[in-house]
């Protein structure tokens, strides 16, 4: 069954990694829940509230004793897989146990915590690939620092820059999105437990403590108030892995537009096979930047309708938190299948230096001309100086003729000492300098990764 | 493997049919490449581009012929699924016919196309249901035409209305989607072939006459023109899919807010076990209105994801083109739950006209105050008429009198009749003759359906 | 007052039209209401429900006349627009008259129905500009037909096609999505007369009737059922203008990149003063494409957003239905703007056939990689032919050699002819073909215009 | 000119407020673009790059010395209203100071970092209603932390909890959000200065210093590396937002459903003309709710394609970059007319004890069924005693009697003392614990806010 690319046979190798695949498999789910309601008769025996004989007991049972398919049949019936999930747990459990399970809890206890244990494993599958990714741009940034390159704005050539200063906006945009992973762990890992209305009535006054300490087993956070209908921490965590995957997006789209034919400044590294065509041999398709681009193209639609769900009428809503089991998980997997691609991409990048100096060349003097500009306008004004250099740039476009050349050749511009505006020295100390700040700054977030 | 709550053994079964996972999953996949490519030699060998044995030894191949995972391998690698399935496939077919598969056609072509046969599935699924549906809403419009209930706006009780018209706006909203699904196949149940770049190079002016033959095979439309990258037809399936689950979440959201407690004028048709709780032993949560509005939580976000992705470069994008294979699935998945769902509340739904009956006595006379200041306006002037009333109901409500009693005690509108105000025949009568017109409407409609 | 872009007197010029801000500017608002109420009173008057001269003296009442500062002060404590707006009007009108304006109407009707009249302004001013986007597009098709290119996959060169075929796609995506107005039209343009809750319950058995008369007074289509809460219409009309945009930002995504200093093939009609840098003098940025791109960022959402509220509860929703306000006045600004600039790309394309010729041989006969694969295939098998070109491709990319050199020199291929696989007349032949094809089609949607 | 409804003279005053339709507006825009030239010329001058006359001659300029429709004229051209800005800045300088403006910066410097400027007001106008919401919810939730009322799951009476409890999910969910402001604020309240291709290559190796003086001149934070294509800040106020207007949503959606007429537990505060309809003289809308409702129908869809515009191509996008304007400015006006709504909520919510209380009587006992079923489980065993009162529940529905005597009256549960199931105690307590609770995390976030 596979209405999702992610979970394929056939193309979720491509899309995700067997890891997160697994952390959010079914097998995941019930032994998280499984893990839930141990932690809860453990919690609770320290309050006295239920036998501590309880705890071992579920401890013992293994997720493979209970009959998945089964679970899932009745939970057409029942709306949610915790109810057949909690009947078939109590008749693995001793009699006298039974009683005892999931006491003064509801199913969206039991499922909301299941599921943060889940994101708990999928942040940590993140962490440590964002960890390497940051470690690929640091060695990209740093190598090619000085290394000059044509700047492009609205795909036209601009003025130059160096490769190690695009790569620095790559990581220093990463950076900026993967230093939120610590606060929102800290703010999203939270353990629910609430009770039928959220109040943890069964407790009376003692609710918040045990609730604590339900928390405290999971090394989870508490929850200052029960969150069945305070859905921000899973927007939040929906929207950050869709910041995180449009973060690598822009490296994508850099990667695949710098490869074109015609630019050829990068290529993705080559591994056989990867990026071939089923009609033509020669084709070497940029395929991470694919993967990472069509998990760009969706995760931004499937965060919004987490933040929609934030509206949740009354003490649990009737779909708008079901909603959220079809956007959560697949942003967990897209953000995965990413990370994988921007790996090989950061690690593996084939960069000509070569070519960008080529590439620099081809409008004979015209990625100057803001520069030569600055050196006129002291001369003849802002204005005009402006007007000057455009009128000639045309004149290059169609003469093919140097810019310096054009210029040197205008009567009205006679005395204006411009050979030193076609130079590359400031724009490579220029990119030079702000890598190394971004590299700096990229070091100490890195830190904060496995 | 379960990052989709649709493909997951534990939720599956109640977000979506088994039928619509099996039309898309991993083996109808196989089968429909199977098919395009078989098809493709079948025509051909019409213009006797290939040996007509080709067709018949693809014929004989099966999909389970064919190692899935061992492609999946291979596909994280090539990037599409088509590279590796297309070489497992040379590898089971005699020598002489191997060079001639696949011939002139690209990757697009084959996965673009085997798709288009598996809408054609789920939209025959989709079909089906919506038949079922419109029929469980006609008995439900008919029966309940001249069945006096609340009308309600911002969720205020409003004026009368009849609980017919209520279901002849559910009949009629899904009505109006549905009959959009005729046209849609029409446009989008086409064939792709249009080789590397879409022009079919490899047949020159032929090229045209070949796709024709191509889709003829397969029963399917042909294409004016190559669509790899004018990508309408997948942002107009996906996006006619969400409002036709859009028109199912009006019904939801109705049947939800009707069932509450407080309001009780429905319920979804009562099984066993269904709409329980972990907690609570008397619940009878609606679970079908649950399911549908749970997809159209998510379906808007991933319909647009296909507008999106219609800005396709060149003549294959990286990336758009994929990031429809993450949207368009669950979308059919989603609808084929929410269809399910509808069913059962189409054909079963209970109806309390006794508590519809109380429901509009609860306000004593507010329900017709509309009404009343209609009378009163004649005489009084519309907007004196209509404060006159503001003031009497704000004493309905202080006093708990009835709007009637207090209109007659004042004065300044002796003389004035207003008891028929307080009369239900004009809205009954109202409430069945639109009803008798939205089902004459839907009965034609409901023709385009099996 | 700009919040959005749209209604800035700095950016508006640049991303919408001022006929189109007309359109839903808020005089058109008022003057539409006026039109409403008017056509009202002459459809009831035509059942002797309210004196003929109502209608007459509405008439005479012009939008200037009222107060739109005081409405909107009003609103902000009515919750809608129509309370002060009717109550304004009321206060002009003969006192004989009064009791009779709005007669059985609400507010929702008038609002609607006035957004309908807006909404066929709007398609007016739309269908008038794709006609020309349309023409522009096909004379373009038809110019370049037979001119050779470049075909690009991944944003790599694949293989060759013409220019002309490059266009039939954006003429056959934007044809497509056009050909969906008309039908649009006749759905979404109906007028809304349903009474305070969808009934028209002060008319009895005879409120279709009278609803009918209403539609017919506006020249709208009557609604088979008021649409209150059927808001299909609206979602409708939202993701086809989402769509439209998307049709053109294919274009543009198009334009943008084949304008790109390395590629250079195309360049958006030059302007004085247009597309300048604020810093560099040689810029000539593509501002058509980036309009179109800019509206695409931004439309589907928007769009989604509408589908999201067809979930409107009961017989009025509290907030789906405004948020519609939000909506689709937007998607109507952002298309005027998207298709201002397409026909001035349509129109005014740049087109330099020299360049494309120089961007097929940048390659060295790698563009023709498959074209030699398939002449090899009958003589070596398919997967071996691949192979064989696979590795000469690699051989091309070192060694600077062109292709065929390389394949002539295989001594594992003497004997295989291979020259015409050089050859563009294939290409050529096939673009021109679909080209025609294309132009076909589209000259016949095109009648559909004005 | 009014696309859209937050600009419109008729709807705008509903929707959002003055004070952020002021913060956003077009002479807002050109006063922050001046203050930026300003803050330019003061930080370059300290480097001796700039005359230092050149801030004061800036500073004397006024906006209303700037003509704003010939500057929109001119965008129209020009692409951004930067460069049309410049050059009529140009004409209001001394010749002498002319060819100094705007050194080295291009004009997504100007636009970025004015907009961050208006941002700045945004924000401050946000936190400071923020601060009023916060305590009118903390001193709602603080008198009604021990009121009972019913508690509801899936829209049906669930279990009895405190009025204040709800307030408190209200006020945790507002303060979770809120609380995100801050560390928000310091992320993107960064300036912009990267120059033509975002090395500020003018100054060389100094770049980074003038950068972060200008920085300085704004009281902005400095970026590590200039932010053009690192689009994460926009994304992050974006979403935000949308998220802040989702925490209010959460209250509205209450709202709205708790004053529904057949509930009635709570009103939103009454207002003369507030909540009118045209129609029907007795209605009190809930108007706020449904301002708010419908910011959040509109928001998450904004929102969303400020992160789809992360993937910026180059060193500046051509479409992306704009699409944001069309975004953002909306979601602050949003923002502020569903904070102006949540206030009147806050601050003025009529709370009906009484009804509460009548309501948790009308299902006779059956809102204590969970606390029954525990009473007995320890006897009976958990799943035989979930059983026992599901059974009882249907004979309730069915009979009228109450729980308890239904209970009472089965032979097989008796000896088991199950009266005090039905005591509110534990639940009131429990609602005050967490609403303690929640208060006191409340009242610390609440410090961060004017």
């Amino acid at each position: 069954m596979s209405l999702s690319a992610l979970d394929s046979v056939l193309t979720g190798p491509l899309f995700t990694t067997p890891e997160m695949s697994a952390a959010f498999g079914d097998d995941s789910l019930v032994a998280a829940m499984l893990e839930v309601e141990t932690a809860l008769a453990r919690a609770q025996a320290r309050f006295g509230i239920v036998p501590p004989g309880l705890a071992t007991a579920l401890a013992l049972i293994a997720p493979s004793d209970l009959d998945l398919v089964e679970i899932g049949r009745r939970t057409e019936a029942a709306g949610v897989p915790s109810i057949p999930f909690l009947k078939m747990l109590q008749t693995r459990l001793p009699p006298d146990y039974e009683p005892h399970i999931h006491k003064g809890a509801t199913t969206q206890d039991l499922i909301d915590t299941a599921r943060v244990l889940q994101m708990r494993t999928g942040f940590d599958l993140i962490a440590t690939e964002i960890g390497v990714v940051l470690d690929g741009l640091i060695a990209l940034a740093s190598r090619y620092r000085a290394t000059p390159c044509v700047g492009r704005t609205y795909g036209q050539h601009a003025a130059p820059t160096t490769f190690g200063a695009k790569a620095a906006v790559w990581l220093s945009g990463l950076a900026g999105v993967a230093a939120g992973l610590k606060p929102l762990r800290e703010r999203v890992l939270a353990a629910s437990l609430g009770g039928p209305v959220g109040n943890l009535a069964a407790f009376g006054a003692k609710g918040p403590d045990i609730a604590d300490a339900f928390a405290q087993e999971l090394a989870l956070r508490p929850a200052i108030m029960p969150w069945h209908t305070s859905r921000a921490r899973m927007a939040e965590a929906g929207t950050w892995l869709a910041m995180l995957i449009g973060a690598l997006a822009k490296i994508a789209s850099d990667v695949a537009s710098l490869s074109t034919t015609e630019i050829g400044e990068v290529a993705e590294p080559h591994a056989p096979g990867r990026g071939g065509s089923s009609a033509m041999p020669h084709k070497r398709n940029p395929v991470s930047s694919t993967v990472i681009l069509a998990a760009h193209q969706v995760a931004p639609g499937l965060a919004q309708s987490l933040v929609s769900a934030m509206a949740a009428a009354h003490e649990r809503p009737a779909g708008a938190w079901h909603g959220e089991w079809h956007a959560l998980p697949p942003l967990f997997g897209l953000a995965a299948g990413a990370l994988k691609e921007a790996k090989s991409i950061a690690l593996g990048l084939q960069v000509d230096p070569d070519r960008m100096t080529r590439n620099i060349a081809l409008t004979n003097g015209l990625l100057f001309a803001d520069k030569a500009a600055a050196r006129l306008a002291p001369r003849r004004g802002r204005e005009a100086a402006h007007e000057a250099v455009e009128k000639a740039a045309a004149l290059v476009r169609d003469s093919g003729r140097h810019l310096a050349d054009v210029l040197r050749d205008d009567p009205a511009l006679a005395g204006i000492a411009i050979d030193d505006a076609f130079d590359l020295s400031a724009a490579v100390e220029a990119g030079a300098a702000w890598t190394e700040r971004a590299l700096k700054d990229a070091r100490t977030i890195r830190l904060q990764f496995p």
